[in-house]
């Protein structure tokens, strides 16, 4: 079974430097990784709020997080991980609070 | 007739520490899934609420709720169940409230 | 002309056991049945209300009912029938109270 | 030029019986049509609102009313026609109050 | 270039009778039309609103209204005109009031 | 580089006359044009406010403007313009107002 | 691991003078862009608000910017940067504040 990390979304605050295209640029280094979307969230005096959204076949969570610290920011929270053979969709039910 | 769960949407209640990473890899371990989505609803000081999102041929609904205790958390509500040949998507009416 | 029923989606309220994993299992062993999708609409401490989206070539309504009733359950209203050689999508119109 | 009916959508209101599924199979067995979608809108004690969705090459909208009339039902409004070689979608615009 | 009109969608204002299939089997007779879809907007005690979607590859917009006023109905307004080579659809943007 | 405009999105204020058709079929005339989607905004007892849809392979901005002051319009907003190989579509994140 | 960058989203804050086209054209002109989209966002009497959403193989933020400038416009944010051999698109989670 292919427990591989397909996806990761990851909610980071960061500094306003270096700017969200350092940030993509580094991550998208990273082997096993397809690209990386970086979307700006919110922005205020001191902090950039930025949601990663990370696609590859076998992506390395934890050296990530570490690339993330290492530009001044943090992982403030794992928002969706998906793992296996295929990128299976979150589906939505009424259950959803 | 193919009874096989091809789909199983799971609302989950886990404490923060092992993260949504260790969750994801360990059911996508599971025999018979292509993959699983981790998404997480909401976080309290104690306590996280992920919907889990979990596709493939034959799914053993028992099994997975099984690592989802070992790993500290508990299978709050059954939300989907898909079983059968083919995925067949819920068709939403005026009669859902 | 084909009359036979290619997709059913039943509103049901049943008791908590056996659960919806059971109905949907049960369900997909009927003949003439390509899937069905079991979602979770409501729970409250006796009864949960599901919603049932079964598609197939040639469904029988009528062993459906008494498989849901066999599990404890009660169909509360059929909420969409589709017949035909083909699976007919409702079509919104602004007149849809 | 091809003046035939390819849809028809329609406002049905009925007594509980005969149930939804009478109708569906019912219409289906019209010739010129593919398939028919019986879609519940509202159940007051007496009354069933149905939204008919019925596709086809040529769909005889007297006979459709008959057949209705015949179960008891009445066509409330015909909600949407089309005609022609293609089905042709309505194209949602600012002006549609 | 190609100034012909591809789609017209009319705003219509007609008696309750002749109903709406004989307005949409009308307007499917005209040469260049591929199809028409008539759409119930609203109705009350002598007046129904129409939409009308119209499309082909050389509508005759003159035409066209003058059966509508044979019917007994007027064109309220030309909501959206196509014309060319190829079918544009609109592009909603921020401004759109 | 490609620096052809390969869609305009107009806001045009114009008088009742000539119509909406007429605006159409002047614009769809111009040269580099596949095609001209117009849609009605609003329309009060003077004024109707469009917006022109415009794609192709090579739009010249000045001659369809000239054309709209020509039937008695003006260019209220250029609200989207596209240039390039492909037509890109605009993304929208969270910053958008 | 390829780190070029494939989408670049920006919010640009410029006079009414030079208008969208010539920013639009100025900027599709630099090498690695595929395309360029220039929405208008608001404007008030001063300044125009617009997003712009431009796509290639390796597009040069840094040139790109140097452009806006030169125009007498600023990049207020950057929105959205997308690096990779695909292009990633944002996935939403109920954590997006």
């Amino acid at each position: 079974m292919n427990t591989k990390i397909r996806r990761l979304v990851l909610d980071v605050l960061k500094p306003h430097e270096p700017d969200a295209i350092v940030v993509a640029t580094a991550i998208a280094d990273h082997a096993g990784i397809d690209g990386v979307n970086v979307t700006l969230l919110e922005t205020d005096r001191e902090v950039q709020n930025l949601t990663l959204t990370i696609e590859g076949e076998a992506i390395d969570a934890a050296a990530i997080e570490e690339t993330v610290n290492d530009l001044g920011g943090t992982v403030h929270s794992i928002d969706q991980v998906v793992c296996g053979d295929r990128t299976v969709e979150r589906v939505k039910t009424p259950q959803d609070r």
